[in-house]
């Protein structure tokens, strides 16, 4: 398969990260018999730097105009801190996201049991958690309209939701769980939200084309807490775009290190590709910021692309980094491998697996 | 100090348990010479029950001429699995508190070192946190306005807050840091919310008048990830409605139960008083529910009132007997004391502090 991949390394540590999942992707290609080009694309804060823009057009056609996104990470401290600051680099992704109707964040979460003891949570709580989280990504309360009366001094954001937008990544849940355990998780605050109700509404109904898949229901303040009690409950979680923010990075604590989780965000015609970390400034270019959720993000990629088997052989030589204790110290502090080391060990163990 | 209480059992457990609180507060009146009435009001399904409505005019009536007032807890499973209700025993409560004006909600998170090995976190994690959330009560999208166009399909949620309701909660919340470790940790999401942003711009400028206290930001994604990986790191966290409903509900299972962790509910002419956890239906009337929330609520209750050697003695005794092992069984899956005995222990126990 010939696959041509946009590649925005943004900010921080996100240069040094996507370098080895293309020196992995190098090594598929070769392993396997593809083809892949890679151009790359400014974007966040060293596009704010260079052009003044977070997504220049040029990015914007690039994404476009590819099979594919793959992303580093984004942001820097000097804006964060700069409350005056016009442009943010976290803008570019939210425009660029809005831009290629990447309408559903896709995020496993998963226990490698050789890393369990990494997981904040006791053994007992996290063994067997292999959940993925469905997050609606181009509507809710963080796109609503809002406001601010300067005289009355009041702010209001407006949270929306119509029956379309509900109904197409749901499609994409329950598909998803078809493969997996048949479980889908509905959070939302159903009780209080007339969009919840909705999401209730449309959910329950879309469930009936799926008879072999099991619905159930949390609310957001329970499932935050499910996600630290008892994690291994879940298969797929359904949610919209604000509780998906918070149950989503909730949950990637529980793998122990943040490091490791990838996700991808989807659309019906784009697709990317991105570690959940952000840039990590104080990292980078130090050589201890962690490749795999960069590498697992690549994996996503090739299994998008129905590569199956050549995703299962990235994550297979991921697993071996892991059993071989080859990591970066986030995962093991008395390690001395750093990223490359880490990225060129994933890339030769990348084989056709029997 | 004479104080007239109202006291509002509730459903399930809450008769129970508020029992306990009671001869804790005969203890107090003992031991420290003061004298508190009590005058009972209905509310829940007890009171939908008896009159129709969750929130007779009577218990209305009652929680504004008293001083402050006392809950137990509200629910019953035939209300919640019934779509078709007209009336839900929560309704009560919510009614209650917006007619009293309760705009703060105060949730004390507390990790007391003899229970430590009961959180769903490892030792490292919890230890040492000891932190109160400061939730907005009365505004927020809970309370906007709500639409439903039935035509298009689409449902919304609007979420408003005016510079006046932000400012009366953060001056409480400030005024708490004071006594506490002087730290007050704004959570909000102001990178995407207008609401947000008037919470950042409010919150900073009051805390120019209290210079002893440092004020920092979290967004609530993160917050959500630091209440499981660094609980100990806040003191007092101040937020908005929902995000405070999410983050409270998850701080509680840090605790390691639930039936430990007190409440409180306070505006500017009346203040309530109750457990977190719910109405635990099928623990009714046989003598195992824990009162050690409701008891600490009450100890809240005393604080309210600047009775604070009073409220110190209440927490004195129930760490008494948490270290005595006078526990019930959700403590200790061992332990053979009840509701009444433990509730017994730590009313005896209540005594002068030198
Ligand atoms: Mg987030
Ligand atoms: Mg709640």
């Amino acid at each position: 398969m010939h696959l041509n991949i946009a590649v925005l390394e943004g900010d921080g540590i996100g240069p040094e990260v996507v370098a080895q999942s293309i020196k992995c992707l190098r090594s598929v290609e070769e392993t396997f018999g593809h083809s892949f080009t890679f151009q790359k694309g400014l974007i966040g804060a060293s596009a704010i730097k260079q052009t003044g823009s977070p997504l220049p057009k040029e990015t914007l056609k690039l994404c476009k105009s590819t099979d594919a996104t793959l992303f580093g990470a984004l942001g820097l401290p000097e804006f964060d801190n700069n409350p005056k600051a016009k442009v943010w680099p976290e803008q570019g992704l939210l425009k660029l996201r809005k831009k290629l109707g990447l309408f559903a964040n896709i995020r496993p979460v998963k226990v490698f049991p050789s890393l369990v003891k990494q997981s904040p949570l006791s053994k007992a709580q996290v063994k067997d958690t292999d959940l993925v989280i469905f997050r609606e990504l181009s509507g809710g309360i963080y796109y609503g309209e809002k406001t601010f009366d300067e005289e009355k001094n009041i702010a209001t954001d407006i949270c929306s939701y119509s029956e379309s937008e509900i109904s197409r990544i749901t499609h994409l849940a329950f598909k998803s769980a078809r493969s997996r355990k048949k479980k889908v998780t509905l959070v939302d605050k159903a009780n209080v939200l007339e969009t919840s109700r909705l999401w209730r509404r449309v959910v329950t109904q879309i469930s009936e084309s799926y008879p072999d898949v099991e619905l159930n229901y949390q609310l957001i303040d329970n499932a935050a807490v499910q996600m630290v009690l008892n994690p291994a409950q879940f298969d797929v979680i359904l949610t919209d775009n604000m509780f998906g923010d918070i149950l989503s990075d909730q949950g990637s604590v529980i793998a122990g290190s943040i490091g490791l989780l990838p996700s991808a965000s989807v659309g019906l015609e784009h697709a990317m590709f991105e570690p959940i970390h952000g840039s990590y400034p104080d990292a980078a270019g130090k050589n201890i910021a962690n490749p795999v959720a960069s590498i697992l993000s690549m994996a996503m990629l090739l299994q998008h692309f129905k590569m199956n088997e050549e995703s299962d052989a990235v994550v297979a030589a991921v697993l071996k980094s892991f059993s071989k204790k080859i990591v970066t110290p986030d995962i093991l502090g008395s390690s001395k491998y750093g990223t490359n080391y880490v990225g060129d060990f994933i890339a030769d163990n990348i084989m056709e697996l029997d």
